[in-house]
């Protein structure tokens, strides 16, 4: 049986890209649901499928790119992050991009194209890291049947695939989550987050009058 | 001694299935039940069992569907999710579906029919995701006397049992933890809560109008 | 010397009952006492006797019927409960009803009978659930004078006490938590929280209306 | 050289008595301190000594005590327990009527005899348990010039001490923490606080009401 | 590839310098970003890169200096440390001026100098303390293009680098923040927080009055 | 290189004294700050350094003497303790008076004498416990140019350093922090808290009525 089709569009969900065994690709979906959080003491990232000490770190620096873009409007929810099937675990940082990817469009409702896939490291400012296995992850979206893969540019010299692949797939180079959102949501909807993201990081944080803010509505 | 019977309904009763030892089935009643918390801190899921990883995060997973439908209203409760009998430890992610519909049972009080049993995995968004041991689960339940077991639709072609059984058991493939609740609940007052296991996943979630909201009534 | 006598009655005191090695059984004196928290966090459930993992969960569903039962009166309140003697460690989970009843005694107020002992589980929805051991804990507490002991209903095919031990007490079967307390607390008083927890499982909880309530009185 | 006197009166220091290597007593002080906590969620129980499972647990149940005594006057302070020289750590729990003492005359400004050492075990209803080594506790004791010696009343009959010990030490048996207090606080204003704890436990506690108060004051 | 380039300027991002396998160095970027939290119970510093106990302990003491720097304004935001391509882990403290600079940098909105690489531990008062490896450090700067390199003055003596590197970079030795920040950080707007940092000690906590005013406007 | 000068005064910054290998002393300078802090759930004690068990309970021992002498104006506010140098681990609790005097210096922002070193344990009431090692700790102020050595009155019969040390240090045994405080501060500013901890104990804690205040003020 397969888990989820690489057809159409949908919300919350990407097809992740992975390494197994150290010489063969897979595709890793990934469902993230965005809920009230039962906790008076604030939300909390939730992210399961037995992940590993550096998959666990990736989720928090994906959580640092998601609250920058929310703001304190998540402060009272949850953010549930699953990787489907990955019963032997997750290693890896590799996965981030699809996280932010994923989680980016439960919170909007702007549906994934589910004719894309991606793997991607990520900066706790948004800025796409490289990751291993660029070739063997590009030829299991292939034969998964994907149309489009979204790589780090710093990895587009590592590509090493055959003519045969060659003509089935589109290789996407990205070096941001905003370039990510740009490739892979539907709909016009996106452009709105795909400008927040650009602008994120060009601002200084005006903490003090957030905290101002906070303090004479929200805590009082 | 039975620890349940599998006649009649039961308000927070579910009969789950399992596998033992790799190739023998059984019949797993879970237990939930919703309460005020003691905490100021906000409500929590308490699971108990012996539950092994995968089975902790299977818990985690559920609970995203159920915050989702309960919204902020469960904020000042806890749930109690008891699997019964379970001194070795409960291993895997299947109970999934059945903890889901022993909780919603619970909240709503609408009682479960004591004639199904029910196994499959599920997603934070309320897909019913595949399982293992699908035949085996099934044998087991006839065996106890159940009448309908629910199944996820991807495990449908895995079934493999004996014409003995076929005419004893009816099985229902399900693809979304709407149908699973559809087929399991007593009662007309189950419409209301499929009608809106249906829309779960179908609106952007206005997380800045609630955030306000929370912020003009709750915390203030 | 003996750690508590087995006449009159006491409140928040109750005699369980224990296997030892597998085949002699013991009386278990558990005691439980209700005080302010100190904590501004809420309240919590506090166990102490070395327990093992099992008897921390029993310890964990019982405070589920506790909590339905007083609702968000216990939230400024810990609750103490002490095995007694238990340096080796206290295994299963035979002792929820003993624990459910100390701490309702310790709540209300109302002394427990000392000439009744009692071993049996607890669902979160307070159905009393069979024990191991039936026969060798109720030879136990014939020996240390005991003159009725509580058994759960489904275990009463197993009790196999020879003649001599049967003059000596009246073996009491139950099914609800609701009938322990009827048959080990003492004075009228106690006909109100029998009511209580017989009607406990019997309506759907009104959730949102109680959010309404907290928000508008407790929280603000 | 040695780490208290025992002469005179102090406030939160008492002599305690425990066994080293299993045949032979010490003479173990500990200190109690109050202060209000630097923590916005309420105090805690902080006990130093390189403390063992059964000792932390004996803290637990002793702060049950303390609790009651205090009610929620208690809810902006931390209690701090510390055992005096124990670098090889704290076993079992014969240390908790001496903790309890040592608390309570923190807490009162009441001075400690420091002529008296005791050992007893209590429960969280303010029963005084018995202990281990009753006979080694003594002699250690009178070698060290204590004159009088609390031990639980259900030790009494383990005390084999040689004539040569019978002059020079008075031994007091107790039954519940209130004669502790009786017999080791010094001067009048003790008279008020051994009330309290006789009271302690002869009343349903009214939580619903103090529920109440506190919304209507505390929380609000 | 490359992790990041060594040109220009980029605010919260800094290169730090790190010793591997004994004697040799390497240049280690440091990336901060400051969100707001998803807690309600105030914000957290979260940093990742497999980083061990020493460097653990050093993100706290830089904590404590950038707290100092911005007072009660940052208890509703999350700080993130990310270190990148650490999968081997982050041992010893020597990076604590980097993590420093790039948290104060993402604060302030004030671009680091990407030709300058540093490496310095330092005091939770602001003092920066010496490390070991200046030599294999600064050599390791050097071949990756880097024109500046900042160390602890107490390490200046150490420096033993061969003529062939001598005309290839600036050493800049140091004492405190305040001179990391003056060296590092590009533009005017880095007065103003070298002035804050070197007052920061200068001063007694009026920590009476902040608890007033606290009191007066934020937790009321 | 040394880590600090042992000349003048400074704020938060004390010249603690361990043993090294069981038979050597060494200088072990400790530097306390106390800053705002992030969580709004009430300041921490953080303490870094590689601290051992008893070194850790050390800490929560010297916050009692701290949290009794600041009141609850230390609640908004983090304490950090850094123990400077010390990558192998920080064993047994003689540092506690060092810490209590590094904290209140950076407290109360007056300066520590640099010519003074110390080393003594402490009780939660402000007594000064014995400690070992004395004499070696002694003979390495001395060679490290100390002019001034405080040791706790207990160990004064302990001290057997050569004649060639007597006439270069000065020994000062106390008995009390506050004595610790008269002897290692400088300047007039000191009068005033070395009044306050010698008042610390000496009277009821109005629990009671600081909890009303609370509940008045601050709390509402
Ligand atoms: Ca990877
Ligand atoms: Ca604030
Ligand atoms: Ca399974
Ligand atoms: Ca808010
Ligand atoms: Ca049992
Ligand atoms: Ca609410
Ligand atoms: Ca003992
Ligand atoms: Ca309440
Ligand atoms: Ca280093
Ligand atoms: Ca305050
Ligand atoms: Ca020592
Ligand atoms: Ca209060």
């Amino acid at each position: 049986y397969q888990l989820f089709g690489k057809l159409g569009a949908a919300v919350g969900r990407v097809n992740g890209l992975a390494v197994m065994g150290g010489d063969s690709g897979i595709v890793l979906p990934i469902v993230a649901e965005v809920t009230p959080t039962q906790s008076s003491a604030g939300g909390h990232v939730i992210a399961t499928g037995m992940l590993k000490d550096i998959a666990k770190e990736a989720v928090q620096n994906v959580s640092a790119v998601i609250k920058k873009v929310t703001g304190e409007d998540i402060s009272n929810h949850d953010i549930h992050i699953q990787f489907i099937g990955t019963y032997e675990g997750v290693e890896g940082d590799s996965a981030s991009i699809s996280i932010a990817t994923a989680v980016i469009s439960a919170l909007e409702n702007i549906p994934i194209d589910q004719t894309v896939a991606m793997t991607g490291s990520l900066s706790v400012r948004g800025d796409v890291l490289p990751i291993g296995g660029a070739t063997y992850k590009i030829e299991a979206a292939v034969q998964a049947g994907i149309k489009k893969v979204i790589i780090p540019k710093s990895n587009e010299a590592d590509v090493l695939i055959e003519d045969y692949y060659k003509d089935k797939v589109e290789i996407i180079p990205v070096t941001t989550i905003a370039e990510v959102i740009e490739h892979s949501l539907v709909g016009e909807d996106k452009a709105g987050i795909v400008e927040k993201l650009k602008n994120m990081s060009n601002k200084k944080i005006d903490y003090a009058a957030r905290s101002k803010k906070v303090a004479g509505s929200d805590d009082v």
